[in-house]
């Protein structure tokens, strides 16, 4: 694995090892020294084209916490807003001794360019393009959906994959590269998908996809799936002519309070209620349902530090990692 | 302790613990290698939600002298502009492992509900919130005022409260959260405090504050005290009609040339001039009385590193904290 | 060496220091792990008046390789823009222990006028102000041309200048303090300059810097120079009535595809191009050019991190970096 890019080209063996290699990477989180020194010495640039304080600080703990360097290029104010190319931008950092750059850009296929480009040899890892993708949020998901069915089992999560659950995903499927993202990744692990949105919010071409596609939430949770994840809602597209209004989008697709008593009367009571945050409480779910005990979406967070330290440790430590472990090296 | 939110409610003994701990902290900005490894592996979050530069990169020294990981967080531009929770942003910043948040917010209280809340485990520092408190600021300029004093008695000052001292406080007392955290704070220390302001800018009740309180600056700098607080005219507030102009304000209510001249020549020539910056030559303060030999304005400024570091390593270091010194972990 | 201020007052002896320690920090570069503890404890402030992300983060990477702290001071919402004067701002990252300040700013002179105040003890590095000077980044053109030179001989660059070269400088001379701080370190290193402008991008007195002028690139590349630095050009200057147009200034001025075809058919073969960036491809300089196996313009950028580590490394490192190289001290 030179890039990570995008889930739907990542195969069953990679995204195990990853997920694996997080659950190493959470052990570390919970030593007294949260820091291993597997990446001292290299510099990890976070490459971000559009604000996402969220996902900038967690690849930024993740970086921290493997004892690299980071540097944080915000493209607002740089020479990028006067105009220079993705190119030339890249291939400064490169020059600057970059050893991976964590990119998020508003193009989709940015990264991928990125990466193809033979511009850098620096890692590449997509913190989210356009409508595209967002692996990194796919598979803290996944380690957050393997945690908590292999713990109801009473089973390791180590070398699992997800075969035989059911996921259901909520919202605008049309503008979400978390669904996207999630999606493929599921697929690969094995995971049964149904997405459930306004018809408005579909793609094109949705009937390709491998996934059941439903137009109403309720009969999707009858189902009674392992998990549910709803979507943000992008502020700036809600008075779009596609779009339905608060109102009816939260009544008809949020997770709002009766779905969530209707859920703990009549489905699995192991059903957990996901969500990539920041949420619009109120709209595509409703704080009851956030602050649940069924709500994952703190672990989302926290297994985000892990699955990313993962990712860059992979990326960047060279090829005898499938004899090293992290934990063998972790003698700080 | 477990959260810095307030001097309000800070005990005599940490107020003087926290302020010995600081004097271990200056030793250490006088050695060759400025760094103590007491944080290693901790991460401190700074959390803006009001730009404050000065304050930010104290504080983000201050971590860093400890070897602690920083992230800062700016709420601008952020998911907080989007309308995110505090509850939300403290919330994901703890499932990222945050140790120390240190929060900046123009709502008065912020802080406290942040550390009342459950929301979070990690140890919450107030660095300033809306016209309610400053407690770091306070503890730098006791921490001052204490070497000041002590240095002039020729005796060590850890383990010293002010007794005995008088403090004159000058300007906007209205709005100021810099003359709430230091009133607090003298009390407790013993000083006696006399807050001086235009009579349009006294809090209403300002009669039960445990202070005097005066309308003439000549008569409480008659007085002969121990020092002088110059609290920042906020530039914004100067066209309120509370306010008065300028020009009214320099010549009333400013430590001018003439104050100056009138110092040194009447009062005792150990009275020292201070101001939590940034200045505004000109107004409350003229530049003469600002480089004047009594002004300890650039010492506040370095003992504010001093005492962020003791805040910090108190908080975040644990409970035997009273039986080691940082001095005897200070093999780096 | 106390500052690094400007290549006009710099000694032949202290320019092939600087350059020879960076060929040192070059291969620090190269090595595993990227890290010299060199100015471990120190804390470098990037004090940026105006955005510079590319010079910015070029610093940091640089302080960081020599495992110093890095504060980041962007005036743009800072007490800065509430009106601090320069002194202030000074003094006070002074008093939280700034060990160097690397100060970018629109104002010809703050670099000095911040070094010769006596307002602060740190070492101050300028990175460009106003119209000035920009020191390292002709420091990181000579490095760049040394190299170059001395590969084609076959020779060792340390401590060599760079007698007998010759280099053409072209663009808006006028504006650019990258085509002043070049012009007088290739002087001191013995190097002959011509400069290229248009006739209303030259500046008054222009007959006395001690160069050739020219208004005609053609002819300056007929004389066959060892390199060609084209100068950006900036884009808020593209409208005034001296400029020319986009235009006519990429046919006159720029460097072109025909211009490389030209050098490519008569001109020796090693003549080098060169762009301090970001560049406006198609205006002062061609895709194919930038990107030709002539153009060293990525080497540049490399070289810069090289550059600045030697600058902070000789203003930091103290008296004793005569006797102790960097490379004896990289035991990490």
């Amino acid at each position: 694995m030179k890039h990570l890019l995008s889930t739907e080209d990542l195969s069953l063996t990679d995204a195990v090892r990853i997920l694996d290699t997080a659950e190493e990477m959470a052990a570390v989180g919970e030593r007294e020294v949260k820091k291993l020194p597997a990446l001292r010495g290299r510099t990890v640039v976070n490459l971000f084209f559009e604000d996402s304080t969220r996902t900038r600080i967690s690849f930024e703990a993740a970086a921290k916490r493997l004892s690299a360097d980071v540097i944080n290029f915000a493209a607002k104010g740089s020479s990028v807003s006067k105009g220079e190319s993705l190119k030339d931008t890249a291939q400064t950092l490169e020059a600057m001794s970059a050893d991976a750059v964590v990119i998020r850009h508003w193009a989709s296929g940015a990264p991928a360019r990125l990466a193809a480009s033979g511009w850098i040899d620096a890692a590449v890892i997509n913190a989210g393009d356009g409508t595209h993708e967002h692996p990194t949020q796919a598979l803290l998901d996944a380690f957050t959906l393997r945690r908590h069915v292999c713990a109801l089992a009473g089973r390791s999560s180590t070398g699992e994959d997800l075969r035989g659950l059911r996921i259901v995903i909520v919202g605008d499927v049309l503008h979400s590269r978390v669904a996207r993202s999630n999606l493929w990744l599921l697929n690969t692990l094995g995971a049964e998908v149904t997405l459930v949105a306004p018809p408005t919010l579909f793609p094109v071409g949705i009937q390709a996809w491998p996934c059941k596609v439903s137009f109403d939430l309720d009969e999707a949770l009858a189902d009674n799936p392992h998990a549910i994840m709803m979507l943000r809602v992008q502020g700036e597209r809600m008075n779009a002519a596609f779009f339905p209004s608060a109102r009816e989008y939260s009544r008809t697709w949020g997770f709002d309070d009766d779905r969530l008593a209707a859920l703990e009367a009549t489905a699995g009571k192991d059903t957990i209620i996901m969500h990539p945050g920041p949420m619009n409480r109120g709209l595509e779910i409703s704080s009851a349902a956030a602050d649940s005990p069924r709500s994952t979406i703190l672990a989302q967070v926290r297994n985000g530090v892990s699955v990313r330290m993962a990712a860059l440790y992979l990326l960047l430590s060279g090829e005898d990692t499938a004899t090293t472990t992290p934990a063998q090296e972790a003698t700080v």
